[in-house]
């Protein structure tokens, strides 16, 4: 049974799944919905495939698994991307929970304002907004650059869904005027999980 | 090897661990930092618990877990808090991952606001985020309730750690202003949690 993914193609967030999937070898099936037409806040897609009016949504056979992360762990759950060890298994999600908090609602929300809707159509709330989402944006990116500077990937010695879900809006976070040059490791690692067996770019 | 709590008592985020550790009978360190005074911003802190300077960090031996979903997914791997079945396990995180991104940054962040910080001494911006704060925090309350008006638990029909992160800012919600007598279904939900063998109230 192919899992079908409910998606915006641009989204980093849906990217993370096709991403997993494609380093795992799985095959997927993709939906595409214009969030920016409102088309996963239809009352179709809120009663059939998410209440919380959101994508990426995971589905496999009559379920469905709403948040990136949660779906990125259903395909690797017992693979090679997610650490056996016990503590390293935690690290990881670790990663992927600061990625959720700290990371995409700075990194990915300035991408989506600038890149999608524009600055000039911001409201006066968002305009507020910004200064903070940048420091913020630029904490969590110092944060990781300080990690990798003595190590290769997120958590021990190999890739895991710590790197996959970090890499989603990090290495497209120049579109939100984030200036990557500034954290070497952050560039090198970036290049790294580009050279990975079965990886796929954002846009095919 | 007793793991050590790096906390504020009064944040719901270390209250998750305190629970977790409770319900699955195990001992836990506790340190207290006192986050109104800046303690967990200090140059030590940064260098030696978590240098994203948040609590709760849970410590075990001479590594450090920050996120607070991610410590209960440390403590409980491998325990019945932790669903053995694939969907179900990813289901778990579908619901961490929700309280982390569309419930804690609403309930909760109302709950500092207001409980803590206080209205008068709220700034601009802030004063200007509470009303999208207040419907995103209703939204995810209405979410939790739809949900659990046909099931007793959110994953399968037993407790998990979905059930103990979702508890730990929805039981206080009334701090920051959210009437939980419009959600029944979480109402009746809290009370079968606060049930549980083990269970230990936020300020024990």
């Amino acid at each position: 049974m192919t899992p079908i993914l409910h998606e915006y193609s641009q989204s980093g967030n849906c990217y993370k799944i096709r991403l997993t999937a494609a380093l795992l070898g799985l095959p997927i099936e993709r939906r595409e919905y214009d969030i920016m037409k409102g088309e996963t806040r239809t009352p179709r897609f809120l009663a059939d495939v998410n209440p919380n009016g959101r994508i990426p949504v995971l589905q496999v056979g009559d379920r469905f698994i709403p948040e990136s992360n949660a779906a990125c762990f259903y395909l690797a759950d017992g693979t090679e991307l997610v650490p056996e060890d016990r503590f390293d298994r935690a690290d990881m999600l670790r990663w992927m929970f600061f990625e959720q908090y700290s990371h995409e609602p700075n990194v990915a929300t300035l991408r989506f304002w600038l890149a999608f809707v524009g600055e000039a159509r911001l409201d006066e709330l968002q305009r507020a907004l910004l200064p903070g989402k940048r420091k913020a944006g630029e904490a969590a990116l110092r944060l990781m650059d300080e990690h990798l500077a003595t190590r290769d990937y997120f958590v021990g010695d190999r890739l895991s869904l710590a790197d996959v879900a970090l890499y989603a809006y990090t290495h497209v976070a120049d579109d939100g005027g984030f200036d990557l040059s500034a954290y070497p490791a952050v560039s090198r690692w970036l290049a790294l999980v580009a050279a990975q067996p079965g990886y796929r770019p954002m846009d095919s």
